[in-house]
């Protein structure tokens, strides 16, 4: 039980500098159940792999993932690579026996999505776990926002409204990177920032989205290469999209980015019968409550989410600190290993996973069927 | 020219105390270039018609609005009556040389509201105007949006997310009022609130929507009548629906009457190439505005939209004293007045008033028909 | 009973417009007990009193207000003049057997505030009542603040915090008006606008101010005169104070004209065993309440004081519809009206006039004694 | 250049996990100019600090900080004692040629701040460099702030107004804890967060205050103590002030642990001839900038400071991405190994903790002395 669990990192970017700052801060703040040891960070360029070990923090560093995976003293594969690659190596750790963490979105098709939720399926049947990182999940307000609509706080849901809003694509003269070329990026607005909101919708709601009517739309359609010269957008920089939801209510969903002003506004507005909560990520550490039997003086409480009782907080600072973007991915981290430990699938799964990417599809499919109801079920 | 503006009133609910209280202010607080008398108000109980006009302050009353809109010695018309009644009390008013002030929506059909357009069109040749009252393009912050988006102060515009947001049938012991009730009504939350955002669109981004793909959703289906026993729901509890602009920018809409928490929260925000802007009616006295070109410090401005050089607030109080819901009432007659005198058609006009019902007719039709897109042009 | 009340308005300036709109609009929102009538306005200059009857609605005009005072025919002095006559003027008024309105500040020295407190004392015994124009009490939010602490629903007070910050004089060319004056204006923004807070912070809580440590600025000395060259500033810029309250309490007020970007903001916050209240003028259909007893999810609730149980607020227009800066001016003639009416001293009476100007004075005092603690009852 | 820089801490209790937070993550996240080590932490029981050592990750740990002062192979002593020991410990580390950061308040009396101030002005001059923890100053938003001010971007400073607001004291049952003891804490709110709102004014505005007069209250006399029983209070629960500033602007502090709802609110505002900023600490990745210069829509600006260009920000995330409070803490060790890198005093240095102590004892004196003005130079 108290064995150490071995970590190998595949891909060092963005998300896997999060994704390190997460195991390195997990077990100062947390009492893991079990130690971790970041063992091996794994990048296609040798040199920069090295950089990134030294870095970030792991012991040692390979350029192979798929040496990496067939190592036995490796006990969980963290996949922060492109989409376009998730499905073959998690598909390969989990036959290897390794627990996953994998970054969204699962996969840049259902298809491949398909066959991950399988592996995971049947891993998971041999004590095996992955998991999808949905990290937002665990901002302590979104978790709160969570548990306070399963308590039933607010009553049964009849609507949710969300939204992903950034702005870094608002300047036409915004380079084009591989993040607006479709075969590399998959989808645009839509994968990158809807996922997130579709992810969070059904969470806190507890509830999926079943069916959805949408549009997308590319406002900007040649942009500067940084190789010089221009090309042609083949994503998305806005989509929007309305979903039925399982238990009976109504959601939309706006991811753009091109809302001039937002740089990081995921927002979530769930109405209940009994009330309603709200969430901005632009401010993190609040969540907006409104209870009808407030009475008189009811109006939406602006709780800051830093109270010893609220999730994950007590580990961290005194009441009334604030915690940032990152902590989310600690958060992450020590109940995937308490998952592991407990033998109990930890959440999101690649389940879960898949049917974000499945509702994402159904966007897509819808937009191209003049917007009409689409079944998530359906998508492949 | 100085003559008096002899106005009748027909009805004197909710809409009719704010349509007086717009007709006693204006001529207090603004320099008319007519002197404007409040002659006759018109109920068809001539009792309750007499109390009002006690109450609100006309000369007298009048049960007949038909004998009303035939007399020599009235010059405008103020329908504030339920919308069903509207078309023909409007189409009477006009051919009978009156200027009409018609409260929103036009009419209940798009019919209806095209015989209104029609009439109004003749009349303006004439020098008779039509004006349909859609108030909140009055509100200085609204009013103050217009004018920076028309002046470029945000750029083109891309995008626009406008919700109306009210909670009171959350509770689904609430009353089953005409309101709820399709043929007086017409529809429910979309024709009620969803008109109001549909125009406040419109109006802030100098753009028609011509394309629709919605859905609406009635939650609670059936209500305590408040005659005892229960009766079906028969319009919408909320309308969720996106829309094309003709600039080519995409809009979404959402009018909910179950936004648990929200009062009157009517909603919008413009995303500009260059800018953006947002606004909440529940905070009404201020708009944001945001410009990329604000470089490092860079964020929405609350603007207190109470300062001299703000439309129409000079007229009233010193800088930075607040107005309320009513006053957008007051600056409705006060430009109206100053049209007729200008023989200028003051906006929104009844074309203006048609193009909403035939957006709303849209919706209707994309919810009925798998929620395509549908083009609002062709609503009949 | 129901014989007319007959009012006469000594003064015709911003505040002169203020009353006279609360008098046009109390009957028309309000069922008052005994009918208004809109007399005479009277205005030293005989045509510029004519106009403002005409403008704001009254029946006739004068120049003299003794001989108006004097007169049979008026129920009701409103005085609307500088502070510099307010005593004169109301004195003569209730010796006259009329009820009196005055606007704050009650006047511009302590004794002749005694003076007018004297006179009102001794014409409430033969029915005859004097209140204080401190019309913010009757913003609805700030009404509900002080029922919520008088309920007991925030604990015992400890502390109050109040600002009153605009900057229409961060400008440091900004005219010398009379506002800037010692001899016209008796103070600056201490008397203009912490006499408000002073008085806010004392109805909210039912305590009074009963000793006080302050200190005044004038940060720009000079400035250009009106008529051409430049003079000496000889008022406050700035006033900060602390004071104890009589409930064992602390409160810190600020007044400044120098708050550069805040325009009207009238601010408290009040801190007690169990919870707090905060408002902001700026924002003045709102209140915010914080209960402990809300536990994990206790935050400040932001109130939308638009509700029909709110206080005075059923009287105007449906739910979640705002008010604005001039509400409260009808407010205060309708319970001005109805205290008359039932023979029962309306509040503010002049006796709390009389302590704002004993507050103001002992901070001045204050000032001059090197900041030290100094009593309020002692004022002279 | 590129040795070691080996780094000693004595104390670890909750600013010891947070300085050893920032040792972790400075190399991490930040080009440090010379790696460091975390070579020992000191505690007064062997066994507990063991536990630290592994748990924030030091080498080794240590019970006696004077022998670890006295090694050789220590370069810099991180002080997280209480404030009763600090003297003692970083006059002899200074002695020992050791670099010095001192967690504030940097004493518990003035004269034992002003031989720590001493003590580092003599060792600096040697280029052994002394470091007051006042984190807060490199808060993204707060250093921004700053630097705003410093160019000029508001004008002159007239006037500051700051608080620190917390609520964890409001429970007259909550325990007497060390912290309200006299003879442990030195003072109450005033010392603990008192002094953070003092060096954020003085940082600010790059002002000093120069004359107080205030005053500090015990609300309740008597607590629970954790041992049984009940015992005196014998430090303030809230301390108010008022300043003068060095550059002739008036400033306004409160430090309150009794106002209710507020967990963690350090707030400042600054008033300049051209402008103004705020913030508050519970949303503490923004920045409020007003600019009289952006005329009709002038308002203040909510800048989410999370863009590149922003202090420290670009070595996190990518932007829109939020910080949290340990942040600070990790640029403070950046920029004091930077400084003792380059040979430049690092600031705040030893003598700006000896004036914020200098401006708390004033405040003390003032409050003993019927809150007269009383001068900050002559605190001993």
């Amino acid at each position: 039980m108290s064995e150490v669990l071995r970590v190998a990192m595949i891909g060092h970017g963005f998300m896997g500098a999060a994704h390190s700052q997460a195991w390195r801060n997990a077990p100062r703040f947390f009492d893991l159940p079990r130690p971790v040891s970041m063992d091996v960070v794994v990048g296609r360029d040798a040199e920069r792999a090295r950089e990134a070990a030294a870095r970030y923090g792991w012991a040692s560093s390979a350029s192979d993932w798929r040496e990496v995976v067939a190592r036995d003293d490796i006990d969980l594969v963290d996949i922060c690579t492109p989409g376009s690659s998730h499905a073959e190596i998690a598909v390969a750790a989990l036959a290897a026996g390794k627990h996953v963490l994998c970054e969204k979105p699962l996969a840049n098709t259902v298809s491949e999505a398909v066959a991950m939720a399988d592996a995971a399926e049947e891993a998971a049947r041999r004590g095996v776990f992955a998991m999808t990182g949905f990290t937002y999940r665990r901002v302590p307000a979104i978790t709160l926002a969570a548990d306070l609509v399963r308590r039933g706080e607010i009553g049964e849901v009849r609507q949710a409204r969300a939204q992903y809003l950034q702005d870094w694509l608002s300047d036409a003269e915004a380079p084009l990177t591989w993040r607006l070329q479709r075969d590399e990026a998959g989808s645009g607005a839509l994968g990158d920032i809807g996922a997130h909101i579709v992810d969070a919708v059904q969470f806190v709601t507890g509830q999926t989205v079943t069916t959805v009517s949408g549009t997308t739309r590319t406002f900007v359609a040649e942009r500067p290469l940084p190789s010089g010269g221009r090309g042609e957008v083949s994503v998305d920089d806005a989509a929007l999209f309305t979903g039925k939801l399982s238990g009976g209510g109504l959601a939309t969903f706006e991811a753009s980015r091109m809302a001039s002003g937002r740089k990081n506004a995921l927002r979530f507005e769930i109405s209940g019968t009994a009330g309603a909560i709200a969430f901005d990520l632009e401010d993190l550490n609040t969540l907006q409550v409104f209870r009808f039997a407030d009475g008189e003086t009811a109006g939406f409480r602006r709780v800051l989410v830093t109270e010893p009782g609220h999730p994950y907080v007590a580990a961290w600072w005194p009441p009334g600190h604030l915690l940032g973007y990152e902590h989310g991915f600690t958060h992450q981290v020590v109940d995937l290993v308490r998952g592991i430990e407990k033998g109990e699938q930890p959440r999101p799964s690649f389940g879960d996973g898949l049917w974000v990417q499945r509702v994402l599809a159904a966007v897509e499919r819808s937009a191209a069927d003049d917007t009409r109801w689409t079944s998530v079920a359906e998508s492949r």
